[in-house]
């Protein structure tokens, strides 16, 4: 064993068995919420749906809540048959949240702006926003407020606005362009969450993606294409530091 | 509410309110075919079938007449059992035209060539068709015309000259040539509508996009991969300006 | 000879000597400028400077005027010595038109709005006015109005509004959002032309290409990127369209 | 005047002369740094030298300071003889920072950590701490931190954990993985920073930027590759939020 | 009808019944057999099952025989139930030859190789060696000789050289490999016959064709992926021009 | 038979009847495990289930064990009913091996560690192990140790520095920064195996193998995206390679 | 050395020495142009001046004559060094060939015609054209009958007919349809030879290879973009065939 | 430092001061030569001179050697003048090794064979020889033996089977296919060296890289285009492997 596994034993020591997690087969990370405030999901896409109610079992059993993404019907009726009776089932679109009726999501962690383009949108939209009632940051929503008809983007940034958001979640497919126009109007980041719509050349979202990295408008970041549990992450994120602050503060 | 919040305060003045805009989850920019000639199209691709209906609902309530693209046949079904009775209902491959009895299009907005180099641009060519219809604009239509016999390209075009149309529109898959052989030919506006036939490289249209891009002929302009609409649009506009200088010049 | 030669020869009767062709050589299609009023261009990009010269005395022999596309400064010289003294030779940054001193560009034809996102895309917008004037057509150049800031777009908009353009062209790199915005905004024809700026993923004017078509706005066609001619062409198609139908009306 | 150009007409009430834009060609946003905290950057990368100038010029008479990116060798020349003397000029690689000696970057607007996987990244990180400085913002850096060599990226995280920072900065080209391994770690949003090194299939940053947006760690929003400015301004947004916060909650 | 319409009637006269076109909707090239020695292909890939059958009934009824390409089950089914009675129906996989009992193929018009790399490749070969019999060209076959054990090569190609044949089609997915290894040892144009097997970079064909249109070996030619029809015509053009010639020579 | 040809007849006397060919249809490379202890594999893939019958019928006739990879479940199915009774038929995921009951896989050719960065790289793992186990080539295996939370990679190394592990394949999805951490801790070769996870940009192990590519940590070699089969081909050759070391010095 | 290494000891009996090669650094087929007609190509393209001057050394003293491609300025003058004097040398653009006094090239192996679509094409086909004159094909060629003027295409059509040519290579950039034309027209095989032309999407001819590859015309095959030397590789070994079956039959 | 940074505190403890590191500015890791043969590589490709030249002063004040890749001339010329008189320094194309006049590369760590497919693959084979020839590996060369010519791949074939070695490294560029031929017929572990020749689609390496991952032949792993030091060191440390176990087993 000589070479760099000399180094990698070194490593050991330290790793070997921090608190929160545990080796049987999956490895979820059981204390990621309590370290940084975001709950570990359960990404449905991939995995076999007695992989997902094995997890959500583990998670829930851990923390009295868990949350699967990117469920198909199938799964869906899945979970709700394996936890129905014992427990509270919210279903929004493609994500569930499983909660033992006793178990509730934080609140307080700051505030969020969730703007859609169009109605595609929905969908990852109410991902980000179900990810972000978990991570205990109220959402202020407003949908289908897309730039081919830019007057009707004017009463959602004034509510916005009124609610002192610490960051705006803007969900948009096709040219992608809300985005750039919205990072251009406020003085909180915005997270560009592109939506997998649209066809031909730059289609499903591909362009919306491209269009919001080559922005001109400084103060927008983004995540993948439909990563609408990524966009809530980093959002979340920023309101959970910024609610921190004036709680600290206010102490 | 300092910062950048401002400005877009200022902004709300005079958008907050304009004519024709109203807030219930949709937001159908009712106003657009008065103020352009263009009807808002209901795009039925990403959409749910209810959130279908419901938009063409609301369009037929303003309107009399609304137009749905990219339908299913399901959507079709729906759609037919929605309005059948009190609407006539007009199908075009994937896109349906909804209309009350008493609705009828608009007309006298001038005249758009249609060629379609192959059977395979059907769809598309009828999504372009119909929404020429809904702009008022009359349509030349030639079908299966494409490069690969171009003895076959004579008789359409001498019927589009003899029209006087103003503008052409030319859908054509595969190599998509047919576009760049027309505008070398004729003295208005082309259209280039790439359509996603073909398969292995450059397939699904993208070398007919690719190809109309790279056109040596100046005078043709593209729209995305089997947008139908888009085409139509353009095309509408031109001649709707033409028709519209000819009515005023002649008054 | 037999087989699809025989097709061949029956199309020889007709095209073997068309009006306005020679063929010592080059090919320039010298009566195109006749047919539809689109000047023939020598796209210096690809050719040899003597070959630009050579061409462009064709043209301005049988013309009085022409046109060179993407001249380096080198090309630029040379055609300076060449035609230096019996000809007027205006540059507008890579485009170059060399003129008899007696031969004027047409006019009457019609008024098109250029406008472009920033400073970067001069170059291109250059390209598309020159080529504009060169077809008779009037321009209302506005620059400068990207998206960023959303209240810089009023004041060119307004003017265009006044000069009752027949159509717009929108120069825009980066993000190319701006066209889909004025395109959501103004009742004529829009002309997206991107531009090759930005850099990293969608850079050198693809994300503005993709973004332009899947514009969620009706009533967008665009050329490739950088092609200001190809814009100005179809623009200036459109205009003068509307001009001829002014005309023939008012007479 | 009829038709769309209407609503337009519209918004010039609102639009027309808000304070902090003039139009005499070029038109910078002078007001956008007392908006929302984000100076304007002068993007050199596609300008000519003079106009680069210019427009520097224009916002150090406005603001005292002003920032240009992505200059050349020679465009850095050209500014130190435009400004020697009367300002004070400082060079981080390619970013330019022109002062008043009377004028002096704000502080006190929170703290932001800069990490870098190679020397490679050095460019675009001082582009990024530029300007976080120009924004009030204070910079914990540590370079060269590596996945391929993990135990180096101890005592940087160390570092930023003590300063408390309220976002981390994580630039990397290559394999792009240490934004991932980071965001892992530590409880503040990440903004992944992909740098254009790297050669072959994923090079130019390709790799780093795809891997950043398809990284498993929740907490991490990217922005284009090198683009070092946009990084800067989110993480800098952040910052600022949650300085204001805690000035806020102590006042 | 000023304008470029002008050229455009010039070209009328000669072309505008050519021998041989109807139309009647769809526009076959009813003449395009006897004129090249390639019949005309009914591609059922994006086409409607109906369209498909008044296609092949209308070529039937013309020439006696007719090919189908793409076929789904479905579509095989239909046609065995419009052509079955009165007609021969040979099923290749997915492609299918309709014709009268009383008309046979051409022969007589060369000699065509025909090799694959692996057993994946049968469709498309079928494909190439139905339209390669229509051509009146005979066919030496082997199947599964790929790369990977290169001794497999030896066998087939002394069987091709002892039949002299006038060109070979390789068809191979994956790697795409073979046609090079071949073209580099046989004395006559080989058709490089990519196929869509293989997944993951470089998948469905792709790899193939980029291998075989960067092949070191001279000689070798390429079609689109998939496309047996293309490369047997173009292979059955070069046997059929040997073939003349031995005829006309013989004589 | 002239020309090239007569190259290609010299190739032929030692080519021509190799131990180990037969040509009946298909060709499998019989020798193959003989010569190079690679089991030949049979790909199911694009195969017809009655070809995959087929050719397990061939191998586990002439090696008593065959090896399917990318079986749907029809095709398992139907190699459980063509196998079963007479054969010992397991399933891995997609992977089966179907053996006499006497044949028994080989021994004793090294050990190689296997890795995965999260539950939905199983599929591969299998793949890959299945095959390992047919190669002689003693597993060690840890699952889910992704980057994410880096503290799970612990023990699992630690496992396969203990086991002195010949190499290690480590599969991975999305990000791919598992490959280069490990390859940065480790003394012997590391195997990158890519897989289909992930969606949007870089989506479908797009992102994992450009960053493979990229790794700053030398001692990484990849394969293609889910190639379990090749990933373990060269694990394999790796470890039997030093284990006949072993034994050759051994003796 | 046991293993797979015994089946290439096998391959080695055959293969070890065959005519023609030698082993000195460089290996050179020197018998390929005697086995297939095809000469041996100095490729400039990627190797310094000095191994072209060597290797254009060997095959002048094995053969009289040598091609080289892809030469910049300063190789062909540093050619013209080496072999002035005692060789004549000519120059086709970036193609040079040089050849002893005493040593002419082949005639009589059949005609191809060569069309370009622009003046760009030139040194695409000035390689294409040297290497058909050095196989002993007769090149009928007319240049710039790109299909924007179609008219244009009718006489060297006709020259070509009359002239009776075995195959035809059509070079174009930007758009690619010129091919597609011409197969459609003529009953000869048509190797298609993109050229690097055209800028934005699709540019440096990209769109003209898709557009080739998605051809409709039947009879069409391609070469890779500028591949001069192998679309005249291919076309001169059909006419080869075409002429060696025209003096079997005639003798 | 509540949250996730606490983890992170954990590890600390292990790894803030692993023996070999320090640091400096640059984080060069100098034990990675004792932990794992491989030595520290100087990437010259994105650096400044004057922090290669720190480098390498580094790791050879450490190790007595060290190596660069990727120098440009100017790099050569200034690492001459700065170790020149003390150090012997070897130049492999734009490969440098510099060495103290006492400091030897170590030995007898087993055989690699390299190939390559043509002279245009001579500067990566040499980074790939260098690197060997540091880690202590012999190396087997053979050039210019690509599968255009596939006979004059024996005699190299047969001097790697008589060195036994225990891997193959295959440079090839273009169509990449040797590598796929050489691992079919051989039973030790290849590596695949694409390398960045060729030209259009699929140039630059793209179809070598693609066609080696899309490789029928089992066996054959791949590193990225003109990786030399990357496929060096995956092929050293299989040989290593084997050298070790030949030592232990043979003490």
């Amino acid at each position: 064993m000589s070479g760099r596994w000399g180094l990698f034993d070194d490593l050991a020591g330290a790793l070997d068995h921090p608190a929160g997690t545990e080796d049987i087969g999956l490895r979820p990370d059981l204390e990621r919420e309590r370290r940084a405030g975001i709950p570990e999901v359960v990404y449905a896409g991939h995995k076999q749906t007695e992989d997902v109610i094995l997890a959500l079992n583990r998670l829930v059993g851990a923390n009295g809540r868990a949350l699967a993404s990117r469920c198909t019907d199938a799964t869906i009726t899945a979970i709700e048959q394996a936890f129905a009776g014992d427990h509270r089932i919210e279903t929004f679109y493609q994500t569930v949240v499983v909660s033992r009726f006793d178990a509730h999501p934080p609140a307080g962690h700051g505030t969020v702006g969730l703007l859609t383009a169009g109605t595609s949108d929905n969908v990852c939209a109410a991902e980000a926003g179900a990810m972000l009632r978990e991570m205990g940051v109220e959402v202020v929503l407003a949908r289908d407020v897309g730039v081919a008809g830019l007057h009707r983007l004017v009463e959602p940034l004034q509510l916005m606005a009124q609610a002192d958001v610490d960051a705006i979640v803007v969900a948009a497919g096709m040219d992608g362009a809300l985005p750039s126009v919205v990072a251009g109007l406020v003085p909180v980041p915005v997270i560009g969450l592109p939506v997998s719509t649209g066809y031909g050349l730059g289609g499903r979202g591909e362009a919306a993606l491209y269009s919001m990295l080559q922005s001109c408008a400084p103060g927008l970041a983004v995540v993948n294409i439909d990563n609408g549990i990524g966009a809530a992450a980093t959002a979340g994120l920023i309101a959970r530091r910024a609610a921190r602050a004036r709680q600290q503060a206010g102490s």
